[in-house]
């Protein structure tokens, strides 16, 4: 096992209603004129927006907001951001939305004390040592970004697509309620619940993944998505699954899942410069590639499939440890099948990539063959064309 | 399931010679006149007391020490080191040990800048608004106490044993090194052990238990322990082990293994009056009361105690569920009697209890018969008395 840091300071208050004290939450914070950032128009139309400004206003707190977050969030929008709170005076950012919106916080926390261009964290020219305080009413569980020290940004005029992790912009406060994800469509539900497994095989799979405490929870988080995902396409407005999904999607992506464990991280590397390239749905995008990933590398750690195999997808224990995992991945590919997810790049954007776009991703994603992604085995740019290929 | 408020803001380095890096934490946590409060002689006679200060001295940090703290901490030793603080403009609270000197840490960190007596807050009659930042350095993996909210103190003069939690007493920071556990002895090691999976357990059962990704996450916490504490039994140095159980340790008691349950707690408040009269292990304490309370409570939930009994304990599935509870509770005594734990009064303090010290203890913890204990199942006086005569 490895050492660790865990540290994971936001304050959840969880349940029907939690948005109701967002003005509450956002006193205790020290905020006192707040930009609420927000993503399309159904986060306004629910009443959502509204119910928030409702507990600003009776907490006496000041507020503006800007929206048109999308998914995939750019920089553009970052930039704006910042220049918005600069000039308004903005002392605490309220993201109102998925992960995207929280991530574009995030970045606009950064940027609005820092003298340079906001892209330098993301280009890894930066390190940031202040950040506006942050919080979130999440209405997407997938990218955990709510508990999360991470951010992903998009710059739109190269089509690169970089993360940044840095534990001040992690939030103060997350106001979940899963009402607010019972008028989540199918296909978001599902790319979330990918999602949220993804952030826990990540952190699974690694050189170092020896921690039985942090594995047997990470599987306990596991089943429980699987049980509870079909439940909620199925019954959109159940509740109890709905907040298995919800509190899962925080937890799989607060580093709990990871401690003590190396973790991989190479199909999030990966997947970033695809959904760079198409614009697809991060969750859709993982799905397409995790079992190419997986059966790439299966050979350097093939116990540890097959334990993933019997633990978390009830695969039968006979046989040798190579056919126990080779049945774990190709049953995790038939679960994300069911969720509707695709398990290709051809079933993910409806046609197979040209060899040039093949040829770009992994030159992106190795920054022109100058380094390599993942922890279970490191992938250079001729692995990730092979992966690429695989997944077709 | 229960809306739920989670909140476990304390920084954990987790690791070996986590312990050294002390100073750059309280820095970092903005202490720059520390007291390091601690218990007997082994912290210092293992020259960990010695490499705290240097790792403050490195990071340029003031201290003063104050030892002697012992198991059910004393209020008087609180009153002592909340006179010493304020006299030595003390600014930071470094608890080096185990949950008695973190709990006293806590007790002194609300005392310092409140203008009445510390008592007052465990005995209900005042609530902490302000305390001095704590962190902690835990050497015994038990009570949890270094993420936890909460903190037992006794008065010596009356015997009565209070807690008291408050978010502002929250751990900044929590250096863990396993490697500090390796000469815990034997009968610490089991005690720390059952107090660990106590704090599963009353979760656990409560009025409201029914939320999956929480009961899954318990399970594996649960076995991890029930896995772990034999080894380090048998190998006191298996630094693997003993991180899990140091890891457990904090988890059980942050507040994770509870989301969305309403808890229980009884065997907790019937332990505290066992201990304060018989000044016993608390660890030892719950082993010799658990079996009785869960056999008194039961019928109110059987299949809860049928699903603990075959998911954590590993009984056959096949009976009533009542058959089932029964065995899952039996195979949980069996566990505790195979680490050394008695399971009834007369084995913790090697006599039967006396009818007056029965009938003080239930007078005590239902204080004059003016309130109840139990989430499960609500006992006043009369019930209490019940379940001490099972455990005699």
């Amino acid at each position: 096992m490895q050492d660790f840091i865990y540290y994971a300071p936001t304050k959840v208050l969880f349940g029907r209603g939690a948005e109701l004290r967002t003005g509450e939450l956002v006193r205790e914070a020290g905020g006192r004129r707040v930009l609420i950032h927000y993503g399309g128009g159904s986060a306004v139309r629910s009443g959502l927006i509204a119910r928030v400004e409702r507990s600003l206003d009776e907490a006496g707190i000041e507020h503006i907001s800007l929206g048109g977050v999308v998914p995939n969030p750019r920089v553009g929008k970052v930039r704006e951001g910042i220049e918005l709170c600069r000039r308004e005076g903005v002392d605490f950012l309220l993201a109102v939305g998925g992960g995207s919106v929280i991530d574009s916080a995030k970045a606009i926390a950064y940027g609005v004390p820092y003298g340079g261009d906001v892209w330098d964290f993301y280009a890894g020219r930066a390190k940031a040592v202040k950040a506006l305080p942050v919080g979130a009413v999440p209405t997407i569980p997938a990218a955990g970004s709510e508990m999360s020290n991470s951010s992903v940004i998009t710059d739109e005029a190269t089509g690169l697509k970089r993360g940044y992790g840095n534990d001040i912009s992690r939030c103060r406060f997350a106001a979940m309620n899963p009402e607010l994800t019972f008028t989540l469509p199918p296909y978001q539900t599902a790319c979330g619940a990918v999602d949220i497994m993804m952030h826990t095989f990540e952190r699974y799979f690694g050189t170092e993944a020896d921690m039985p405490l942090t594995d047997s929870m990470a599987e306990a988080l596991l089943r429980t998505v699987i049980e509870s995902a079909p439940k909620v396409l199925e019954h959109p407005d159940d509740y109890l699954h709905r907040a298995q999904i919800m509190w899962a999607g925080a937890l799989s992506h607060n580093g709990l899942t990871g401690c003590g464990n190396s973790g991989d991280w190479a199909t999030h590397k990966l997947e970033h410069e695809l959904s760079g390239m198409f614009d697809v749905a991060h969750g859709a995008g993982l799905a397409a590639l995790w079992g190419s990933w997986a059966r790439y590398v299966m050979h350097r750690d093939a116990g540890r499939f097959a334990r993933l195999a019997v633990n978390v997808m009830g695969v039968d224990a006979t046989g040798t440890q190579e056919q126990i995992a080779e049945e774990g991945i190709a049953a995790v590919e038939r679960f994300f099948r069911s969720l509707g997810m695709p398990v290709s790049i051809s079933e993910l954007i409806g046609r197979r990539p040209t060899d040039a776009e093949i040829a770009e991703m992994a030159d992106k994603c190795s920054d022109g063959d100058s380094h390599t992604v993942g922890g279970l085995l490191r992938l250079g740019r001729a692995e990730m064309e092979k992966i690429y290929r695989m997944a077709e």
